[in-house]
C-alpha cells in the first residue's frame, strides 16, 4: 500500500476547515492544524494526520472541547497552575508555554502546569514555542497509562514524553523529544492501523508477554524506555504532571481509542531565559559545543553526527517541496471526516 | 578478594577527620562525609569512597579548593547562578540546591545553577536536601565528555545525570537518579579497581570498538542509555548545564583521574513547592500513585514492584546496621591517606 502525497500548504488549509468543521474558532483550528502538519513535515508522524480521526470523534461526542475557558488555579511569581477545560492541546498546551515564558521573562526561570487538556499532541513543537523569545523550552506530558511497572502487568504509567528546544544561531532548530517508552506509543498504532508488525521490545501483550503483533501490542503494555531507568523517568514524569496539576493518576485515563469518555491530560511547561540567566551569550556557548560534538571523528558506518532537531529540520525542509507522504487509510478516513463536517475534501498533489 | 565491613558512624567520623586534614573547615568537612557515606549505604558506591583518593589528591594539589568564596553571578526573581570556586560539592552543590529552595519558597518554582563545582557526586543526595522542606528537587549534573555523540567515537559529552526527589508520606524518600550512560561511570572505574571485567554494552574502548575490559573502557567512551536517546538527553543536560552556567562544554573537562587539573563541573538545581503550587494535597496524590503502582499484577520472574528510592532505603536501613562493605583496596587507599594527612586510621568493624 502506496503513501498518498499531499502538499503541505493543502494539508493545512484542510485541517483547517476541517477543525472549523468541528466547532473550533477560526485561529484554534489554524493552531490545531500547524502542530498536525508540523508533525508530518518533521517526520513525527505517530503524532500527525493518524491521531485525527479520534480527536475529530472526541470533538463530536463532546469529551474534548472546541471552545475551551481555560481558568487559573493558582498563579505564583514565577509558577502558574492551568485548567484545560478538555481543550485541544494546540489551543491550551500552547497557552501553558506562553504562560511559562511570561513567568521566566519576569524571573529568570517560569513554569505552568496545566491539567484537563485533552491531549498533548507532538510536544516538541509545544517547547519550540520558546525559540520564539530565545529561550530554553521544556515540555513534560502525561499520558495515558500504557507502560507497566518494572516488573509488572498492568498498565498504569504513561510513557510521558519530554522534549526540549534550545536557542542557537545553527541552521535548524535544536529540538529533542522522546517517550519514555522504548518507543512513542503512535507507532504501535500506525502500525496496526497499516496492519504491519512492530519489532521485538517495542510492547508486551494483554498477558504481559512480548509481542511483535501490533494490534495486541496497542491493547497491551509498552516497553519502557532502557528497561528501570525509563520506568524511573516515566514515574517521575507523572509525579510532575498528573500529581503536581492534580489530574488523577495516569491509569485513571480511558483508553486512546476510547472516544466515549473524556481524555484530560496534563503536562509541565518551562521556560528558562537563558540570556539573562547566565548574563553572557548562551547561543554562542551552545553553537561551540554543536561545533565540537560536529567534528567528532565518526564510528564506523556512520557518515555524520547529527545534533537533536537536525535531522527533523532536513525533513521538514524535504517535505516542505515535495509534499507530505499519507497513508491510504489515514487519507481515506481524513476525507470521511470531512464529508461528515461538511468540509471540503483533501486532495493528492 | 572479600570486602572489608566498617560502621556508617566509624565511616563517617573517619571521613570528617579526613576531610578536615586536607583543609576542609569542620562543618564542610561533615558535609562531605555525610554525602559519601549516604552513597555507600544507599548502594551507590560508584560514587562513595572510590572517589576519595581523587577528592583527596586534588584537595592537596589546589585542583579542588577546600575553602571555596562562593559568587553570586546572577541574582534574579526565581534563578541564581552562582561561581563555586572550585569547592566540594557536598558544599556548593549543597548551596546551590539551598538556593532554588529558597527562591521557589518566594515564586513557586526555583533554580540555581552553578559553575565550577569541584565535582558533583552523588547527585540523588543533592535533589534529596529539597524533601527537608516537603518541596520537589531536580538536580541535573554537567560531567566530563566520556560519551561519543551517536554515531562519533570521541570522548565529547558528559554522561550528565540527573536526579529527582519527590516528597511523599511514604516509610522510603522517593528518590530517583540515573546516569544517560547506560550504566555510572563509577562502576567501571569500581571494577577497573577491582581487576573485575565489565558486561557489554557499558564501554567502548579509546578505538570505539565495544569492551569487556574495564580498563580499557575506562580510557574509552561509556554508551549512551537506549542509544540515540540517551544521546539526545546527555547533549540536553550539558545544554541546562555547562552552557547555561558558562562552564564551558564537557569536553574542556580534564579526564576525572587527571588530579593535576581543575576539574570544575556545572550543575542545575531546580526546586518546586508542590503544596502552594497545586494549592491542594500533593503529597497524597503521590501516594495514591504508589499505592495503584505498587499493587499491580506482577510479571513472570519478580515478587515485588519498588518504587524508585525503595530498594536504596532497604538497602540503607541494612546498612546502618551490619555496616558498609568496602573493597579491600578502596580500605587501603583510605588509611594510606589518612596517614599521609595526620588522620586517625579507619578500623574494620
Amino acid at each position: 500500500m502506496s503513501d498518498i502525497t499531499v502538499g503541505a500548504d493543502a494539508l493545512h488549509a484542510f485541517l483547517t476547515r476541517a477543525y472549523e468543521g468541528l466547532g473550533l474558532p477560526g485561529e484554534d483550528a489554524i493552531r490545531c492544524a500547524a502542530q498536525m502538519v508540523d508533525a508530518e513535515l518533521r517526520g513525527v508522524n505517530s503524532h500527525g494526520c493518524v491521531r485525527f480521526p479520534v480527536f475529530a470523534d472526541r470533538l463530536r461526542r463532546g469529551t474534548a472541547n472546541p471552545r475551551p475557558s481555560v481558568r487559573t488555579i493558582t498563579d505564583l511569581p514565577a509558577y502558574s497552575l492551568l485548567d484545560g477545560d478538555l481543550g485541544m492541546s494546540a489551543v491550551v498546551g500552547s497557552r501553558a508555554m506562553e504562560v511559562a515564558m511570561e513567568k521566566a521573562a519576569a524571573a529568570g526561570i517560569g513554569a505552568c502546569a496545566l491539567r484537563r487538556s485533552s491531549h498533548t499532541g507532538h510536544v516538541g513543537y509545544l517547547a519550540a514555542l520558546a525559540l520564539q523569545k530565545e529561550m530554553i523550552g521544556i515540555v513534560i506530558s502525561g499520558a495515558t497509562g500504557n507502560l507497566a511497572p518494572w516488573g509488572g502487568a498492568d498498565r498504569l504509567i504513561g510513557n510521558n514524553p519530554v522534549a526540549f528546544a534550545v536557542p542557537s544561531n545553527q541552521e535548524f532548530p535544536i529540538i529533542f523529544d522522546m517517550a519514555t517508552s522504548k518507543v512513542a506509543r503512535g507507532y504501535v498504532l500506525l502500525a496496526a492501523r497499516a496492519g504491519e508488525p512492530i519489532p521485538e521490545g517495542w510492547a508486551l501483550d494483554p498477558e504481559g508477554n512480548p509481542t511483535t503483533d501490533a494490534a495486541l501490542g496497542a491493547k497491551g503494555t509498552m516497553l519502557p524506555l532502557g528497561g528501570y531507568k525509563g520506568y524511573g523517568l516515566a514515574l517521575m514524569f507523572s509525579f510532575l504532571t498528573s500529581a503536581l496539576s492534580g489530574n488523577g493518576f495516569d491509569s485513571e485515563q480511558p483508553d486512546w481509542l476510547d472516544a466515549d469518555h473524556p481524555f484530560a491530560l496534563p503536562l509541565l511547561a518551562i521556560a528558562i531565559d537563558p540570556g539573562r540567566c547566565l548574563g553572557g551569550d548562551y547561543q554562542a556557548a551552545v553553537d561551540d559545543a554543536v561545533r565540537q560534538v560536529k567534528a567528532s571523528r565518526l564510528a564506523p558506518g556512520f557518515d555524520e553526527i547529527r545534533i537533536p532537531g537536525e535531522g527533523a529540520h532536513r525533513r521538514y525542509a524535504a517535505a516542505l517541496k515535495s509534499g507530505v507522504g499519507l497513508k491510504e487509510a489515514v487519507f481515506g478516513d481524513l476525507n470521511r471526516i470531512a464529508a461528515e463536517v461538511g468540509a471540503e475534501p483533501l486532495a493528492a498533489s
